[in-house]
């Protein structure tokens, strides 16, 4: 029997060698996810500071064939001195393991994109940074598959000055990739982001050396994602033990107060009672045994408050259709944001809409016009397995006088600290019943107003045939009835239309 | 502005806090899940070795609801004593990151089973195993999910006598789960599983206290797969570094020959001739662009022969009928194993089957029966995002008389060194060119004998049909014409009849 050879690999390792699962097939597919992950740290750097963004995007065809030059630009709030080595070339290192809604989940993509640029053409990645000072760093870094961790190249990190205080992030490197076959994916891309995004500027210059820009229309900008505690409904035997290592707190009571959403000291005493933990117990005098009870009684105590949803960003129905009205032209467009509502501990919030008519195209044959977002990231792949589409399909649409077949597009966004994506590509979305629940109404109450905008059409049109019908036959009625009595002053029949029509 | 928590997080950290990517997402899933991963561990640690599968699962509902304990023991190889506690208390460390067709792919899935019963119970694990020694060892264990590292409880490895010279693993644990919901998922995994390894012996206690059994019908076991060499044509710069650090060749030409799949002496030459490098140069003295070079030229080259499918181990058409008719029972069943190839240096087999009639029933409206197989692994989520049934929607069935409302199932089974999963869950195949074209035209023979099946049986029924009517009418014309003819020895119709019918 041969022997089985057993070895350790580093997660960079594991992705390096897995990376169809990040979304890195082929180089067609690399050139979509370069460009959308770089994008999506761009926005996360801006919005999560309450930054209005502007990403500047430029890919240059190399002088070899199928080698390109990616450059990403945005005025973020920059990554300080002595994070950017590990924040540019480590796998599974950032700042998005905390409960906050971000686009970014995994410490994963932007990496992930150097890593593959680095395995195609075996260049650097420059990294140019400032959080807002007088000085800014550069550097030139690879990464260390195998160990998982950044190479600084040619004398580390730069101090270069910064006279006009610029703050931001641009980054830059070669890759192999495929431009005119992803072409028109990373322009939906564009296109969807801007949808999503009406407080953004996007600009995009291709290797054709096209410009296009993505203007923004309003000031106006969603609130800030905060970040938040772990609801007590989702936890688990690990965070507690976690939890406990690190907490000052002296007795149970305090403890399960000062650790998670919506716990007050009374919820507090209550759960401790209903657990038969004694509120005063330190908590790292707790059992193995203790701390399952504890977590136990959590998923069965039923006096918590939900989550609270003011941790989230939303962009507002009012942004929704600005952002589809400025992209799509519509005829007409509803939007609805639901109530905050939660799945396992995490608060999520849907927002829909439905845009009927003028720029908007009837789909291909058994096709459904859906854009899907998630943490304002446009989802472009996978659609079938996507929960809204199965939505879609389940409702019967005829009550609504719709048919999937007229120029409609649906518009679904999930904003929650932590969308269930079923892959590491963030290409769609488990089949969440809670989730599901809130499309269903959302898309059912734009709906219900499209079909009275249609009825109400489809009345001014019938009442316009017969008004016409009117002032055909009326001046000859109203002569008719003038000479049949005898009279010679005939009836203004103009003030008598004016009057029918109002 | 806020300031941003940069940290980094192990891989047992990154799967545990993003679980359902892994295939765990709720109690439902993860029952499966657990049984599926743990399974097909077990399965591969036969046949990699030769061994004819025999695994014995046996699933006990706790004292608490919802929470079961798994039970899992196998005739495998075994693991020996210095790899326990990382082979099942590690995520990223294993037998499986070398160029082989195994099930297991990522490192990942028996660990975070593990894992996963370890966060919702807080429970250890209990492994023992034995290579077949007369020694065998036992220890129970749980992971540092912070630092990925197994902690051995109670005293470590404990060595036990084995006077049989019992040779396999066996592994128990609790988790928190859900049988009833998943009950039907888990077994139709069984049942598919018995259809693509009619050589293995698998048992099933379920929670109820049913037993579920799948015996062996056949010895044939398929060939063990074997570990090959990287291609060139799927090669990149990191793994020609890494190939270049730990070569002991002291020139290009042995390196080339030593380290890749069908590379000869001629061929090596002629590739570095290409890449304008010299062959008698020192592998370690390449500098970076050399390395680009020589990864461009290996990419363009058109001189290699294409990677050798012996290493491969598909359980070919016999074997898949056999399945097929075991559990299944249809009336008739094709089966087709397409010739070897290969995508982006990767080699793969495609295996299909199409069965009809008898115990198949007809699919429900728009839906397809479509078993799908992945280096022996039913697949069974995300069906609607997977290539073959992209391939089968494709099909024009009109032109083989099939029609998919009729009774009849189809079989796809893909074996390679790389599956391209999308997912690490291992839900559903990427749509990769090579693998659709194989696919296609494996269904196509297929249903080309179904129809002349289908025809030939049409043929019979209407001959069928003829001879009846022959049967009933022929005693009188025989008789009305001995009259006319006025002979009176009437003419033997049973012997003219037996003539028609042959």
């Amino acid at each position: 029997m041969s022997k089985e050879v057993y070895e350790a690999i580093s997660p960079a390792d594991f992705f390096y060698r897995n990376r169809e699962i990040a979304g890195f097939d082929n180089p067609v597919r690399a050139t979509y996810t370069i460009i959308r992950e770089l994008v999506e740290n761009s926005l996360d750097a801006c919005e999560t500071h309450g930054i209005s963004p502007t990403v500047y995007v430029n890919l240059i065809e190399g002088e070899r064939q199928g080698v390109y030059r990616i450059r990403v630009e945005d005025n973020g709030c920059g990554v300080p001195k002595e994070y950017i080595p590990s924040a540019f070339g480590q796998i599974l290192f950032g700042s998005k393991y905390v409960l906050r809604q971000t686009r970014g989940m995994f410490g994963l993509g932007g990496k992930m994109a150097i890593l593959y640029g680095q395995i195609t053409t075996h260049g650097s990645v420059k990294v140019i940074s400032s959080t807002g000072g007088p000085v800014k760093y550069q550097c030139d870094l690879m990464i260390d598959i195998q160990h998982n961790k950044p190479i600084l190249m040619r004398g580390g990190i730069k101090s270069l000055p910064n006279p006009v205080y610029w703050r931001g992030t641009i980054i830059e490197f070669d890759f192999e990739g495929d431009y005119s076959r992803a072409k028109s994916k990373i322009l939906d891309y564009f296109k969807q982001t801007a949808i999503i995004l009406p407080y953004a500027n996007l600009a995009f210059i291709s290797p054709e050396g096209i410009y296009y820009r993505f203007i923004r229309v309003t000031d106006d900008l969603p609130n800030i994602p905060k970040e938040i505690l772990p609801h007590p409904k989702g936890v688990d035997v690990e965070l507690v033990k976690r939890l406990i290592k690190r907490t000052r707190a002296e007795g149970m009571l305090e403890f399960v107060t000062y650790n998670f959403h919506r716990v007050g000291r009374n919820t507090a005493y209550d759960l401790l009672n209903f657990a038969k933990i004694d509120p005063k117990k330190d908590p790292r005098d707790l059992t193995s045994d203790d701390i399952v009870k504890l977590v136990n009684a959590m998923k069965r105590y039923d006096g918590f408050l939900p989550p609270d949803a003011s941790c989230l960003s939303p962009i507002g129905p009012k942004l929704l259709v600005k952002g589809i009205e400025k992209e799509l032209k519509p005829e007409v467009v509803y939007a609805v944001q639901r109530k905050p509502t939660s799945y396992s501990g995490h608060p999520f919030i849907v927002e829909a809409a439905v845009a009927y008519g003028g720029g908007v195209q009837p789909p291909k044959p058994g096709e459904v016009n859906l854009y899907r977002y998630a943490n304002k990231i446009p989802l472009l792949y996978d659609a079938a397995s996507d929960v809204s589409l199965k939505v879609i399909k389940s409702i019967k649409w005829n009550r609504y006088k719709i048919d999937l077949e007229m120029p409609i597009a649906f518009f679904v966004h999930i904003v929650s600290t932590k969308i269930p994506y079923k892959t590491v590509g963030k290409e769609f979305i488990a089949d969440i019943p809670e989730i599901a629940y809130e499309i269903e109404w959302a898309f059912k109450t734009c709906a219900r107003k499209l079909k009275s905008y249609l009825t109400g059409k489809a009345r001014k049109i019938a009442i316009e045939r017969r008004l016409g019908i009117l002032e055909k036959y009326l001046p000859k009625i109203a002569q008719f009835s003038s000479e049949l009595a005898g009279r010679n002053n005939s009836i203004n029949v103009e003030r008598l239309l004016a009057k029918v029509k109002r």
